[in-house]
């Protein structure tokens, strides 16, 4: 029988520099041996991209929050049922970009909603399903946006205010100083090569500490 | 102040008539001056259409039903915020094309969804508002299928088996049953004049009993 997958997320407000260190946290541990299955959120599924394109896209009439929670669970739900289950029991590591930290930060720290709306869900659509180690980028607010507007159109989210990518960061940092363990937050704002050497220390212990579950 | 406004829903397996039919209450209770919003699940805000489309697209890939199931609240979420509950503040009457019995009756009979995950989604989405008055158009699903499938290209839902729709009627004859006055059965296997016949009859006795609520 195969040993159960790990499950990694990648969190952090935008222009953190999520895509770049995602493509090379996926180099690292492929070059280490693991069997790694790449996806995002929301997202990840034909459904789940079709649920993104709904999020994302800007629209003249205002989005009820509890209906943007609840799309962000039905991507989630569909994710987890044809994707992630399936490659952790098969014993693939999963490299996640943005997971259900991601919905505390943005839909309860950004939106404002209850935090006890968003366990709810969690409860009912993961179980006891959970990242096993999640790796916040962290940067302050305007560095990231700065970046970020330089990509060109914004979308739903890019086009909100400071304060709510303040919230957005706030929750985040006091998820992972909460969160015990699963937790580590990288300094984004240092330049790229020292982030990325955090990184390759991350995926050299991962590898090292976990390598008990590889094929 | 305006008195709050009535919230009727019509409720029906594919192709018991439900469009023709609509189309007949809304002439009767606009004929009796009856300030009326006329809309549908999923659906009734540009968000919640977009949600539809991606619900009933027939895709190669299984469909969770826990996604499929919050897709539905999702859409549900926004159109509360958006249209039913203003207008209802505003005294207008709404009209809705199907509504939460239909989440019921086809993620939880259809899908056999547990009910709990539906009524606390219910709950979450929806707090106090339910329905005012329901009506369930009812026929045998042998007929209704065989009037949908004239209809030509089948959607995600229409695709499915007859034990599915057996499931689906099966759930709203209990819901009429369980859930007290609200409902009122409409035996829609009669011919058109019969049933409209029917109809005209409760929109006659919705403006006498409810003209209080009237402007």
């Amino acid at each position: 029988m195969e040993s159960r997958g790990l499950f990694i997320t990648v969190e952090g407000v935008e222009g953190v520099g999520k895509s770049t260190n995602m493509r090379f946290l996926e180099e690292q541990l492929r070059d280490r041996g693991i069997n790694l299955v790449v996806t995002r959120e929301p997202g990840g599924t034909a459904l789940g991209e079709d649920i993104r394109e709904v999020l994302l896209r800007p629209r003249p009439e205002p989005v009820a929050a509890s209906a943007e929670l609840l799309l962000m669970f039905a991507a989630r739900a569909q994710h987890i049922n044809q994707v992630i289950e399936p490659a952790l029991a098969a014993g693939c590591w999963v490299l996640c970009d943005r997971f259900t930290d991601a919905t505390y930060a943005y839909q309860g720290g950004g939106r404002q909603l209850p935090v006890e709306m968003i366990r709810d869900l969690e409860r009912l659509v993961q179980g006891d399903l959970r990242p096993d180690y999640t790796l916040l980028l962290d940067a302050p607010v305007d560095v990231g946006l700065s970046r970020a507007g330089d990509r060109g159109e914004l979308d739903r989210f890019e086009q909100e205010q400071l304060g709510f990518f303040e919230r957005v960061r706030a929750t985040y940092l006091q998820l992972a100083k909460e969160g015990g363990g699963r937790y580590h937050i990288i300094d984004a704002a240092c330049p790229l090569t020292e982030v990325q050497q955090q990184l390759e220390e991350v995926c050299h212990e991962l590898a090292t500490c976990w390598g008990v579950r590889l094929r």
